[in-house]
């Protein structure tokens, strides 16, 4: 007889020092003198170079400049001086963020080498709050896939499984945190590059409210769909790591109301594929998260045609705007996929965006009323669990792309601009696969929180 | 020997009760009770009825339902309950605003008939003034024209000279306040709009900053370059129409400081082409209100390039967006030269508008920065006088068309945003040229305000 904790699967790579480690417990060792900030760093720099080599989570690391760091926030934590939720805190930046000290390359050749002249803003704010950054993590090119295996650095690898994808287009910020490398990481969210691999490599990943975190210094991908975000191994994690993103404006907060919350289940068509062993574990995560029956949502459904062409239209229309002149000019240098879907892009005509835009105002309109009659709406974040690098298309009935199937879950919420985690759910086939919620826009603090109350780590 | 105001040209009809009348002088004598808002309604009745037929002003009148609405504002009145600054006072709204009690055409054989079922906010405004609306006017149709001589309803003709378009598209509100009809009317600005036909008709014509008013009832023409705005015979008019249509936030001020303002004179090229005898006059009209020698602007000349660019693109795409169904059903209905402008529209890309709306943001804060150094720009509203009827070249060297040179001087400012006024400059061979003032975002009563107070009627 096996108890249940052991029929957990085990990752294919032996974990770092994070894996199981929550920066409360990191803090609480810190401030007690039992561990310091160098300490971390060191296990950071460790795992790394034990674990980056099968797994290709960062493309760039600075356990030098880390270590330097490191001492300056012991020094200050040994004044009394914590800077904030992350002081002495090692953590991963998406390699689409400008950091000033480190290159910045878009997983583009295009900017092989290229050192941005400051910060961005959601990285100022991270070191503002004590973060210590040790490397970028690899994104898929330009961040416009999901897969997380096209980049001029290569493929990310899968922690659970080395020959699957981790997902992406975070994809090395879900493989560092998932492998244990760092406990908590920066990614951005356009369509699900977030919460993709976060559910795929069993994590939390927390998109904010569009608007909410300064997305100045990343490097845009569809700027009116996309938001800085979080992937960590615990809800606390990305609570205080949202903190820190919105310079304290989201502290994490505590549940409200004591009754179970509002759940309503999401259907995955005709958002995506479905996937029968997938969608029992994900909806029985939401059971036991919502302590009652699921309620229905049929108007979410009734709503999926115009969220997918609104969607369609304006991440076409915003990517190839960023990408016009160097696709003219440095068509050579992308990732063919990624420059055949660019080319793609180009057709979206003006008047179709501009009614893709006043779409996105009705339909916002449309859920800002839903969200008075539920709290969440539940889902799996991904139909599927992790596919092997370079697939492209779903085995089984229907033929699905895999590009699709990943985004189709969680895209519609980047249209709306709401807030959205990921929680693990549990496995399939040895998989991690994950539970979405969504919330209204702005109830970042209460997602987070009801999260935070209500999840409990999967066990089998 | 022929005194100064004896050089002021004829109009081509015999005027109307409220030519030269202002509003303050129609209330003080409704106040002292020797004129009541029934004999001004009758007034304008009487006008209407013996000039629209020359004019084609209106396309709707009411005289019956003005009546009855004079008589209970006489009634407030006697009872010391005027409701605001236009009390009683008859007004005429471009019939491209909704209102509940009259049809509301767009000028477009689509709408013949149409009648809204509530009045537009600026609509509901004016009337909570206390105007009296007695009748539409003629838009070019889909207001998608500055001449004013295509509409389902014909041509609108100008009270100087009536083989010459008013201009457009707001086109029978200036033929209507020109002729004396009615000493005040609402159009609308997507291009110059309001300021065109008020140059060709030697009015004053004001748009606001983008936004400041509502355009909730306005059928749109491209929503993000458009505003309400009023022409009138006079500074003070339009001043207490903005405070009416503002709901009070912009009250007539008072101009700052004793200084001369600071004016910069902003040369034709390459906006449009120059026509000596206009720039001449509206110059020495320039100088006159500065008091003292013009500024150069030669930044604003650097950005025309990209100031059009960006103008083409979110009219265009914006345009088409709100036509597209129209097109494919009933094309037939539709103006063939509004159709065919129209679809001219259709091809702008989805990134191209994308890329429009980063460069006005752009522009945005290179013209705030300007406006720290001027307090206005100053240059010829329209380059030449009103051309004739249906007329689409200008004569002489350059053959420019009629269009862009009716337009080119006025849609800058609709990209930017920024408030602009329209203002009599004087005549040119017996037909009027308006000199047009642009002030910073927000300015809106500071321009009025400078306008007031140094602008005097031309006599020559």
């Amino acid at each position: 007889m096996t108890d249940r904790s052991s029929s957990v699967p085990p990752l294919a790579v032996e974990a770092g020092f994070f894996r199981g480690r929550r920066i409360a417990e990191l803090q609480q060792a810190m401030a007690g003198g039992g561990l310091t900030a160098e300490d971390l760093v060191r296990h950071a720099g460790a795992a790394i170079e034990r674990l980056n080599p099968q797994l290709n989570a960062f493309v760039h690391v600075d356990i030098g400049a880390a270590l330097a760091t490191a001492r300056e926030r012991d020094a200050e934590r040994a004044q009394g001086k914590a800077r904030g939720p992350l002081h002495g805190i090692p953590v991963a930046i998406k390699d689409n963020v400008d950091t000033a000290d480190m290159p910045t390359t878009m997983g583009a050749a295009h900017f092989l080498g290229h050192r941005p002249a400051a910060d961005a803003r959601c990285v100022a704010l991270l070191r503002e709050a004590g973060a210590i950054i040790v490397g970028k993590t690899l994104t898929h090119e330009f961040a416009y896939g999901p897969t997380g295996d096209r980049s001029v650095q290569g493929a990310a690898r899968n922690p659970w499984r080395a020959s699957q994808i981790t997902g992406g287009s975070s994809a090395g910020s879900a493989g560092a945190v998932a492998s244990g490398m760092v406990p908590v990481a920066l990614g951005t969210d356009t369509g699900g590059s977030v919460r993709v691999p976060s559910a795929l490599c069993g994590l939390v990943g927390f998109k904010p409210t569009h608007g909410r975190v300064s997305d100045a210094g990343v490097f845009p991908l569809s700027p009116s769909l996309e938001d800085p975000g979080v992937l960590a191994g615990c809800v606390e994690d990305a609570q205080l790591f949202m903190q820190a993103l919105s310079a304290g404006a989201m502290a994490p907060a505590a549940a409200s109301g004591t009754d179970g919350p509002r759940v309503a289940w999401v259907a995955n068509a005709p958002f995506a594929i479905d996937t029968a062993a997938v969608t029992a574990r994900v909806r029985a995560a939401a059971q036991r998260l919502a302590g009652g029956p699921l309620r229905d949502a049929p108007e979410v459904t009734r709503h999926a045609r115009a969220l997918q062409a609104a969607l369609g239209a304006i991440q076409r229309a915003e990517a190839y705007e960023v990408h016009a002149e160097r696709i003219e000019d440095q068509p050579e240098k992308f990732d063919p996929e990624v420059l055949e879907r660019l080319r793609a892009s180009r057709g979206v005509l003006g008047w179709e965006y501009v009614r893709a835009l006043k779409e996105r105002a009705r339909l916002q309109a449309e859920f800002a009323r839903l969200f008075q009659e539920v709290d969440v709406l539940a889902l799996p974040t991904v139909a599927i669990t992790a596919p092997a690098l370079q697939q492209r298309s779903v085995a089984g009935p229907g033929s699905a792309g895999v590009r699709e199937t990943l985004l189709g879950l969680t895209n519609p919420w980047n249209v709306l601009g709401l807030p959205a985690i990921s929680l693990p759910a549990g496995w399939v086939d040895g998989l991690p696969v994950g539970l979405q919620l969504v919330a209204a826009a702005g109830a970042d603090e209460a997602l987070l929180a009801l999260a935070a109350s209500r999840w409990q780590p999967p066990r089998e």
